[in-house]
């Protein structure tokens, strides 16, 4: 039995990596660099890509947003104020909606996305540290955001996720007088599951280092970099 | 296509709530009420287990926890400092783990499980708002922690978690001062997806109101009242 339900889990990824190829393809040819932005729920991600799209158009750098949420659309209710061309993506019904995006909903979202009017597109995931390492969907990198309010142990109970980017941002660094959180502890578990991995600390909230992930997002495309 | 792939669902979640109702009368035949407690990844669900477990011995009820975790038993280690029974119950390999427990794993975990010694037993869920509330595991109620670090919006965007408990436990509110959170904003959040659900406003690092939740958990097994 367990071998079985391994077997159908390995199709169920291998059928996935195919449609994420097929994704990565046809945003390749569109010119557009992708990033699948990951997270717990309440990490910051939607605080973090309005403060860090901001500044990207004044970079030469047109992004955009491709938005994933269970349901509602709170969060690119908030990205739209930035003016920049946002879509929603819903996991829907059944099961009470998808704990994660895969290639195929991306896939499905390809004919609104306006590919020829950006460099960038930012996929915001499901808030999720499990599944969301699982499914590819045709990124070129991704980043995970972990906030100093969710403990320094959490490379090693999601070491998955955390091996699985490129880069890590510790965010809400703003807390620390407030939180008993040891950085350098995290830092070691993080180097742990995935030695090295570029991260920032960052307050999405006060600003603090948002330059410096906004000119990592600029030069992805391999265009302007902002200042840091 | 769509229509087989929600069949397939249901037949899982159907399968489950038949093992869930045989996991509930293996526990209400040994006299054990069991909750099921959920959160977010970091929310803080291990450190409150860690205050309100500690109290409960004395007020003459006997709890234990079933921990599960994607893998690693760091917070089992951490519980069983209290002299409280640990059982640990790890989501395994394949999919890097389940992003939830579900009742086939709980009956999994029963032989290990000392029902004779307990009337309560904790079962930690893994971290994540989505699956967790899909897949009953035997439990008389169930119990979410979300933290006001995590923004007032939870309950809108992973509506059939909160919809799905029995008590919400609002944490963290030592750091409502060093942040910018609106209680009344997220207790409106609640009431639109789960109308006068109970609620407590709580700081496991402080202490604050954990006498209460600890009341509440020595309350349900029908037993002795722990003072709040």
């Amino acid at each position: 039995m367990h071998r079985t339900k391994v077997r159908v889990v390995e199709d169920v990824l291998d059928a996935n990596d195919t449609i994420a190829r097929a994704n990565r393809e046809d945003f390749a040819r569109a010119g557009v660099t992708v990033v699948n932005l990951m997270s717990a729920p309440g990490a910051g991600k939607t605080m973090l890509l309005e403060r860090a799209l901001d500044g990207l158009a004044d970079a030469g750098v047109r992004a955009g947003v491709l938005e994933g949420d269970v349901q509602g659309s709170f969060d690119a209710d908030r990205l739209s104020l930035l003016h920049v061309p946002v879509t929603q993506l819903n996991t829907g019904a059944g099961f009470g909606g998808e704990c994660h995006l895969d290639a195929n909903m991306v896939r499905s979202a390809l004919p609104s996305l306006p590919l020829a009017e950006l460099d960038l597109l930012v996929i915001e995931n499901v808030g999720n540290l499990v599944c969301p390492a699982e499914f590819r969907v045709g990124e070129d990198a991704r980043i995970m955001v972990c906030s100093v309010t969710e403990g320094e142990d959490k490379p090693l109970k999601y070491p998955l996720m955390f091996r699985a980017c490129e880069l890590v941002i510790i965010n809400k660094v703003d807390l620390l007088p407030h939180l008993d959180f040891d950085v350098e502890r995290l830092q070691a578990n993080l180097d742990q599951v995935n030695p090295g991995v570029d991260r920032m600390l960052v307050s999405a909230r006060t600003g603090e280092s948002v330059g410096a992930f906004r000119a990592w997002l600029a030069a992805l495309p391999g265009r302007a970099t902002v200042a840091a």
